[in-house]
Parts: C-alpha cells; sequence; structure tokens
C-alpha cells in the first residue's frame, strides 16, 4: 500500500448517494481542496449523469492543480465483467457502462466501484480501521451501503457485486425493502435514515408534546438530520427513534460479528451524526446476541472522515485503480 | 494448493458434529481407508474427549500403514491467539486447548479448526466448488456450521472465530436460538436439522392420517433422517416440513448472496439427503430476494463430500495446517 503522499497530482473523488452527490478535489496528501454538492434525488438517467458531469467540472475548474484522475463511488451493484452497473436501489444506473461513459465525458481517466467499497477503503487506509486486517464499513443514509476488507484485502466477491451489507435480511416477514429490492426485512428499511424518519413520524403521532412535535406544527420537515439535531439537544422521541435504529444496527451487527469476526466495524454516512446515541444501544444489541470471542473482540467506531469516507475512498482508488 | 497425491503416508480426519462423531483415514489419494462413528452426545467434558481419543485410536489401529497426522473439525469459535476452544453451542469444550491435548494424548501432530471451515476446504479444493475463488458452505446437522472462502483464502476473520453461518439472524424476534447461543431467529433454529425435526413434529400433529403420522403411531422416532426418507418416499407432511426450512434456508442464503457474491454455495451436512426437495425451494426463495447480478452468477448445490466434507477437509488440514 503506497501512501498518497508518493504521488503528484490531484484526483477528484465523488461520492453519489441515494439522493446527493459530493465531489471532492483531493490532494496527494489527501486534503480535500474543494468541494462540491448537489442534489441528485428524483432524476431521469440523461439529467443524473449531466448533474455528475457538471459536478466534476465545477470541482476540476476551483483549483489551480492539474487534475488527473477522477473516482466514483455509486450505489449499484457492478458486475467486473462486463463493468456495467446492474442495479441500484435508488438511481436510474442499470445497463450503464458507467466508468467509460464518464471517463469520455470528462476527458479523464475515471474508475468506479460500489459507494461502501470506497467508503471501507478510505477507513482501512487511513481512518478508524488503519491497520487491521478485517474490517466491516456500514454506510447509513438514505440507504446502507457496505463494504468488506477480509485478510486485509477488499472482498467485492467473485463479480464484484458483493459488501451489499444494507440488503442483509434480519426480519424475514419484516417490511418490504426499498426501492426496487426485492427483499423483506434487510437492514436498509429497518436502521438506515429512511427508516430513522419513520420511527420518529410514528412516534411523534403520540407525543406531539414535544419539541420534534412542536418544530413539526410549525412546518418543519421532518429529516434524519433534523432528528438527530433533536436528539443531541434532548428531545426524547427523537432518542427513541434513534435507539430503536441503533438496536435494529445491532442485530444486523450480530450477524456480521458471527459471520466475519471483524476487528473493527466502522459505520459511517449521515446517520453517524447521532454519534454515541446511535452507537451504544447498536453495541449493547450486538453483544447480547453475537458469540465469543468475535463479541468481545471486535470495536464498533464511527467513520473518521464522517460522511466524506465515500468520496475519499473513490480518490483513493482514481489514485490507484488496483486497489 | 498441492494435490495430497504428492504426499505420502495416511492421516486421519475427525469431524465432531452435535451428536456424532466421524473419523476417517485418509490415504494420500484422498480414499478413506476405514471410518469409525460414534455416538457423541450430552457426554461431560472427559468422557467426550475419551470418547474422541479411541475414535482415533480404533481407526488407527485398523490400517496397515502409519498414520502420521490428525486433524479435528469441531463445532466451537476458536481463538486462534490463543488456541483454544471458546464457545460451543451444543459441546462441553471451552477452555479447551484442543489441539495440545489431543496431539499430547494421542502422540500425534494436532491440528484443529472449526467443523465449517474443514468442510469448504474440502468442498472448494476438491468437491463440488472445485476451482471457485468465492464459496459459501453451510453444514445442516443438528446445528449450522459455515465456512468462508473469499478471494481463494480460507477466511476466518480477525482471530479465528468467523465463519458461524449457522447465527445469522433471519428474524430478529424469533424463537431462541440453539443451546448456548444467546441470540434470536437465527438460520440455525429455523433451518437446521433440529429446525426439520419441530416443522414435521407440529405438521404431523395435524396430518395424523399420512405415512409419517402412522409412523410415529407405530413408536417410530422422529428424527431428520426418518423424515427425510419419508418425503422421498412421497409423504406430504414430510415434503411440506422439508420445503419450509428450505425457504429459511434461501432467506439466509440471499443475505449471504448480497453481502458475499459468492460463485458457488455448497450445502453439506445431514439434512442435505433431502437433495433437491430442500434446495428446489431455497434456491427459489434466495432468487426472490437476493439482488442483481449475484442472485443469477450463483450456483447452489450440493457437498460432493456429503456428510463426509468436514471429516475430508479435517485430513487435508492435518496434511497441510497452514491451508
Amino acid at each position: 500500500m503506497s501512501a498518497p503522499s508518493t504521488q503528484t497530482g490531484c484526483v477528484i473523488g465523488v461520492d453519489l448517494g441515494g439522493t446527493k452527490l459530493l465531489a471532492g478535489v483531493v490532494g496527494p496528501d489527501l486534503a480535500v481542496r474543494h468541494r462540491v454538492r448537489r442534489r441528485a434525488f428524483g432524476l431521469d438517467q440523461a439529467t443524473l449523469m449531466t448533474t455528475i458531469v457538471d459536478a466534476v467540472d465545477e470541482a476540476r475548474g476551483a483549483v489551480a492543480e492539474d487534475v488527473v484522475a477522477v473516482g466514483f463511488g455509486i450505489p449499484v451493484t457492478l458486475d467486473r465483467r462486463t463493468g456495467a452497473a446492474v442495479y441500484s436501489t435508488h438511481l436510474p444506473l442499470a445497463g450503464v457502462p458507467f466508468a467509460a461513459v464518464m471517463s469520455e465525458r470528462l476527458g479523464l481517466p475515471a474508475v468506479v466501484d460500489n459507494d461502501g467499497n470506497c467508503a471501507v477503503l478510505a477507513e482501512t487506509r487511513f481512518g478508524a480501521a488503519a491497520g487491521a486486517s478485517d474490517v466491516v464499513m456500514l454506510t447509513l443514509g438514505t440507504g446502507i451501503g457496505g463494504g468488506l476488507v477480509m485478510g486485509g484485502k477488499l472482498q467485492r466477491g467473485w463479480i464484484g457485486a458483493g459488501g451489499e451489507l444494507g440488503h442483509m435480511v434480519i426480519d424475514m416477514d419484516g417490511p418490504p425493502c426499498q426501492g426496487k429490492c426485492p427483499n423483506r426485512g434487510c437492514l436498509e428499511v429497518m436502521a438506515s435514515g429512511s427508516a430513522l424518519v419513520r420511527e420518529a413520524s410514528l412516534r411523534v403521532a403520540r407525543r406531539p408534546d414535544t419539541a420534534l412535535g412542536r418544530a413539526l406544527e410549525d412546518g418543519h420537515e421532518l429529516t434524519g438530520p433534523f432528528v438527530t439535531e433533536l436528539a443531541h439537544d434532548g428531545d426524547p422521541v427523537a432518542r427513541d427513534a434513534i435507539a430503536t435504529v441503533g438496536r435494529a444496527l445491532g442485530v444486523g451487527l450480530s450477524s456480521l460479528v458471527n459471520v466475519l469476526n471483524p476487528e473493527v466495524i466502522v459505520i459511517g454516512g449521515g446517520v453517524i451524526g447521532a454519534g454515541e446515541l446511535l452507537l451504544e444501544p447498536a453495541r449493547a444489541e450486538m453483544h447480547a446476541r453475537a458469540l465469543l470471542p468475535a463479541r468481545d473482540a471486535v470495536r464498533i467506531v464511527a467513520a473518521a472522515f464522517g460522511d466524506e469516507a465515500g468520496m475519499i475512498g473513490a480518490a483513493l482508488l482514481a489514485r490507484e485503480p488496483s486497489a
């Protein structure tokens, strides 16, 4: 693993989520020179692709240094035999040979991987799991992304479609999963940002006499970040919703601990803004369910790069496409 | 990976399950020269250890050739930092430095691994997944064991306690798991041989007018192999019980396909005696739930070594302890 500081030139990392996009110009020292954010929700394929191209062009134009390559972390399953995006829960990207199209439109070398794979790469190389050989990463946002490092290597599975940790079933007769996922009771539908909004919404209907209830009455939109903000302020309904999501997360973590025996589990994505309000019940639930010795050996921590892990990892991948 | 035929001398492989033990003397050509079976259920630790030693001694005495090493596949989580068995759902082996004790009592080099790890080693090297780099193995018996090969390597996790695929949750509020597992709704409690007996028992109470019902009335014991035999003969209650277990298995397989994107999933253990009666509903359930392209890419097949995969893998490990 060569440190990025040995290489010259900037790269652009792009993390495309279920509702938004973050592009960052990343220097050889891993410092982020410039960030561009775009909303990318409910767009058709052509508009989405143009939105991405525009964001990268804007980022590229904002720095004086040369940009030598671009890496994309996108929420799709890939088939590395063909290079095509095969399936996306949230975005209209099925069938798109994403890296080839972007490379041509941007006139830059482009590389693509699943967003969760990018995030685990960043956290294992330089973040919360630096130095660990067996790492699980979960990114909790609109959906749940994931990535696996085992035996010191990023494990994408046979054709590159693995690491879909959000689509591990924790409740076989549970609610239908999100978007186009045909499954029921996936971790994604129980422990994502969307689940947090649903849990808060159910609770506030019974407890309108709370900070959250009054804010909604005043016309405030019920979003994950807003629930998290009120929870940090002590609102009981918001805290209870986060704890419920944390326990569901902990059920999934117990499966991952038993199956993979990781040294570190890193939790990223927007929902990790809740910090210990989320992690404490998640750890407790995992600990009540998983087997020894793996349950006592694992560390469950917040992403060092926060919700920028995917973007940083995409930049690392641009720099080193064989990572 | 060196083929065993290049090595000389016999080894003994021992597969210790939740209720029984199989020891086999395996030649350099992988042929099994002699088998010893023992019931190992409800024994205290001292009696269990002596039963194992006696079985190995009997196997060793039954062949004229020299036995050069012994390998054990045991249903425990191991801590490879200490070499000790840490946890067993079904057997009183917690805290036992198993390989060291066996080596001393038998006067032979001894190596130990989880039984599921042994089984996946056998099937990936010479069995149903030969040549594949990403393989999931499940052994369905009294409990459910598992093993993972990813990127061409056996992946045991950080301290060697991974691969506990039977303790992946598929129903977070489901029935308490078996033995000392603190979890609920694990694959093991929904899709093992024990689950098959439970499902058949529930059904036959409502349908005593069946071959299974009449056999029980005649005093026949309700066991997994007996249910399987009647299912092959066409008994509707037995077939229905196997299909229910197959569907629960399929839920677990959908998680494994999404998380690991294996090329092959191998199903072994005693329950695979049901063959396609089990695999067909399992494949259908997986296919209805998992994501593209992984769900169309995976093959789900019966173990080539049947319920001897763990024993053969333990023998391979005896031959090549670094496998």
